[in-house]
């Protein structure tokens, strides 16, 4: 028995999520039938979060402890051959038998890219959340950083969400502007349900006066869901970063 | 009766190109509907140029000969929100009456995207070329380069083709990297049919050692399309400009 980690990318349109869904497709599922076509054994596939519906990852990471021993860069290839067009594997290696894709997580980082432009492009549909009103970056930066630290973020967990403490350290946290888009940046040790996504409906709620720019920390000090802006969508929201 | 010049931009993925058909979607007869339902009137759409079945266009121009009198910004504003997400229109404007989209066209560019990495991008599926070999860009952009001038490009025309002159006129021609994607950008006072599809796949022809780098001339002169490379695929290529 050995153990193997993955790190893919996929594109989360299609999909219902990460975690196995009993009447939806989801990445998980797509993952574990190609394994399967592969290795002729279904091993259970331990993934590093759960992802959103339509949410995307440009890296995400899971582990497979398997009988299977086919060397690392040909199971890279065998993977991606049968995979969707919409799932790549980036990389495949061995790691330690104990290694768990969860647990040994010490943070992630998320990207939620926003088209800030009078007219949507026909390229990014399902990929951005479009905002059409100008955008003042600096102010969204200063704040994004009112996030960093580490409170307790009831204010920014859906309702419903079943954790027992919400508390989390938010390490880094920022807005930058590329072109057209406007790109909302955060890494934490770990993020509630919605977290990321009712973070960028508040920068946008104070974007339009909605939200006090500079009342963050009251928000998030209320503990209280509806102190905090609108959920985005999940188009623009992309696990950007794994750190074990 | 007015003139009306609009500027669109299309994800070409689920069009089979520009033109109407009889028995599959067009960019063209998407436009001509929604123009309909906004101008409660079927008037003629005439485009720049045919894009072929796959292929995208950053920029693709076309004039609406008209009674309807909208203000062009409402217009633009009311086209787009009956339009499909796959194509947006980015401008509006009242040009002469005489002025047409096909015929005033002076040059237009192409981009041809190669996505150059190992492992394919599940975001990328349909937008680019994907290939796996490291590519040259200095020598790609060298044989670029001996496109440029007039010459009869017959040996990069489909064949079936109905044109009678095959003289065209590249005004520019290079490649450039950007990260892992070699773009390749062409522009001219015309093409033929698949003709930058044709040039794609004959620098790919040359990155592969199948064709004689500095021999790109000997195959124009040939007037013979067994003489170039294959066709690359549609995914990859997009009008960029259109110029009058």
């Amino acid at each position: 028995m050995r153990n193997v980690l993955l790190t893919l990318s996929y594109d989360g349109k299609a999909y219902h999520g990460w975690q196995v869904q009993a009447n939806a497709p989801s990445v998980q599922q797509t993952l574990q039938d190609a394994w399967e076509q592969i290795c002729r054994k279904r091993d259970n596939v331990v993934g590093c979060s759960r992802t959103d519906a339509g949410v995307h990852a440009n890296m995400f990471c899971c582990n497979i402890r398997t009988e299977n021993e086919m060397p690392c860069d040909k199971l890279c290839t065998a993977l991606n051959a049968v995979l969707p067009f919409d799932i790549s594997v980036l990389e495949c290696s061995e790691v330690p038998y104990d290694f768990h894709a969860r647990y040994d997580c010490k943070s992630k980082e998320y990207i939620y890219r926003i088209h800030n432009s009078p007219v949507r492009s026909p390229f990014l549909y399902g990929y951005v959340w479009h905002y059409k009103y100008p955008l003042d970056e600096k102010m969204l930066d200063e704040c994004a950083k009112q996030f960093i630290g580490t409170y307790d973020f009831t204010s920014f967990c859906a309702s419903g969400s079943s954790v027992e403490d919400n508390t989390r350290t938010v390490i880094a946290a920022g807005v930058e502007r590329h072109g057209d888009e406007v790109v909302f940046r955060i890494e934490a040790n770990g993020f509630l349900y919605n977290m990321v996504r009712i973070i960028t409906g508040t920068l946008i709620g104070a974007a339009q006066g909605k939200i006090d720019k500079d009342g963050i920390v009251d928000i998030i000090l209320a503990k209280d869901r509806s102190a905090a802006g609108v959920t985005a969508p999940p188009d623009g929201l992309y696990l950007n970063k794994v750190n074990y």
